[in-house]
């Protein structure tokens, strides 16, 4: 027996998908699985099919050589007990203590945290902002969400709910978010609310090749919308923009508060790249102090989607002396 | 000789007074004085005038005792150089090495910092917020200031231009504020936002007792309001209603990306004490999600107009053993 603890289980729990990742302490992927959540299913038969796939990335390493499991789950999370409150994504499940449950099924030592707060640590260790002690990162998908770094740690506030960046009052009678508040970064900015934007426009007579698309009756995408702007719709474009500007909004207050270095988008509405970023950076400049031009760097995730798994693997590397 | 530094200089310089304290190890004031600032006459009169001031406070006191000067300035100021920006508050100072002067004509080790940021740091150590790791203090005056208290020590950013929290962005078309953007939380419930929205109020033809007060000709202070407001003048009431409410929804995104047990709001439109405090506690929990209920308490300053000094003791005694 060695003893030397060298390899970390990071598992990422979304709403449709989980995945599990095994990594050694160099910050290499060992092994990888995709499931599907199955969120329906309820809590014991997810944590089973976690547990299960944890055993899968494991299978052929000796358990003595694991430091422990680190998890991004969707919050609200309290990061001290690993307990999930009632996270929208995972219907039905409230007040699991999923933190406790697999550390008794896996017999290994488990860390969890909001998948939006670790994003932000992923990047800090892994990712763009290595060296970055001040950095703010931004999920903007179904929701958006995110994670603060400050002095080179994760803030997290005096009850692990800090840096919920969707939350950001920006328009006070604005539209009504799935948190109960009017006018959140999230209600105006998000995936869907990109997409009901589009929608809202078409009904109300403007003219857009989205038309087509919208004719079955089911709605838009911000991924659709991402693609008829790049197409050259116009009204795709402008939504897009509009949200954009919302999003810089957004960032010019968290600059005014937090004076990041760096500011990391991500999610799925992220993939717009400049059509998104273009006018978030022109915004930012336009919506600050003349004393943080310069100062502050607004860029693309560099982990994409695994920046969830990395900021779990660095979340028990940060426990655990690998 | 005994070596022992056990005393501590504090200045607090503001636009219209500065004031020069020491106090002892132990948190007790041992002497204090408060001078005219006259910033017209410029950076160099004025150093004159508080290294001055500084001396007749340690009259009678051996310099060997003295472990250090902390500075209180008004914002933009760098915390590593002590070197001031361009304060509004102090017209015509560009780029003024404040620290590094005093430092010379003193012979003692000096620090300096924002006065919104030490005013945090005072609550924390001296005042209401002594034992809580995470803390927003929010100043409400002719501008509206913040400092953050983040695991324990103030969070300063990148560039030590962090807790701005007087450009929130609020109100997207708002009014313009001093800063040049338009709708900060300062443009909408600073002192002079407050006897602004009066005065407009008035000249739209509202009644109200102030009337007879504005015939001068003058505008209207918040100290004006405020009392208009206490003698039960509606108009009044209703103005300082709606920057509570401001300041509130201002909160509310603290509260969301901080997560703070407390807030402590100071600065002389704070004297309107329930007033204002009422409708903002009113709003916080309106604005924000149900996880925060309960977790955030929000107070008046507990050292008032000493919250600035007792800041910058505390600054020195975190940099010098004592």
């Amino acid at each position: 027996m060695s003893g030397k603890k060298d390899l970390i289980v990071a598992i990422d729990l979304g709403g449709t998908y989980f995945r599990v990742m095994l990594a050694n302490k160099d910050g290499r992927r060992v092994a990888h699985v995709r499931k599907e959540t199955r969120a329906a299913a309820g809590p014991e038969a997810i944590e089973k099919r976690l547990v299960a796939a944890v055993r899968e990335v494991l299978s052929g390493w000796p358990a003595a050589r694991v430091a422990g499991v680190g998890v991004a789950a969707p919050g609200p999370i309290d990061p001290q007990t690993g307990v999930l409150h009632a996270p929208p994504n995972l219907p039905g499940w409230n007040e699991i203590p999923l933190r406790d449950r697999l550390q008794e099924w896996l017999g290994l030592p488990v860390w969890a945290g909001n998948d939006a707060n670790l994003a932000a640590l992923g990047e800090h260790r892994f990712g763009c902002g290595r060296g970055v002690d001040d950095l703010v990162y931004l999920t903007i998908s179904t929701g958006i969400g995110g994670g603060i770094i400050s002095r080179g740690e994760l803030l997290l506030g005096s009850h692990g709910l800090a840096a919920e960046a969707g939350h950001i009052i920006l328009e006070p009678n604005g539209p009504l978010c799935g948190c109960g508040q009017h006018g959140c970064l999230e209600a105006l900015a998000s995936g869907p609310a990109i997409g009901r934007r589009a929608v809202d426009a078409i009904t109300a007579g403007e003219s857009s090749t989205l038309q087509v698309v919208l004719g079955n009756g089911a709605g838009l995408t911000a991924h659709q919308v991402v693609d008829a702007a790049r197409a050259g719709d116009r009204l795709a474009g402008d939504v897009l923009r509009q949200a954009a500007i919302y999003v810089g909004m957004g960032i010019a207050t968290l600059v005014h508060l937090l004076d990041p270095a760096l500011v990391v988008i991500g999610g799925g509405v992220s993939n717009a790249g400049d059509l998104l970023l273009d006018p978030i950076r022109q915004t930012v400049r336009e919506r600050t102090m003349e004393a943080y031009h310069g100062g502050v760097t607004i860029v693309p995730t560099a982990l994409g989607d695994d920046v969830g798994l990395w900021g779990a693997i660095a979340l028990v590397m940060d426990r655990v002396a690998v």
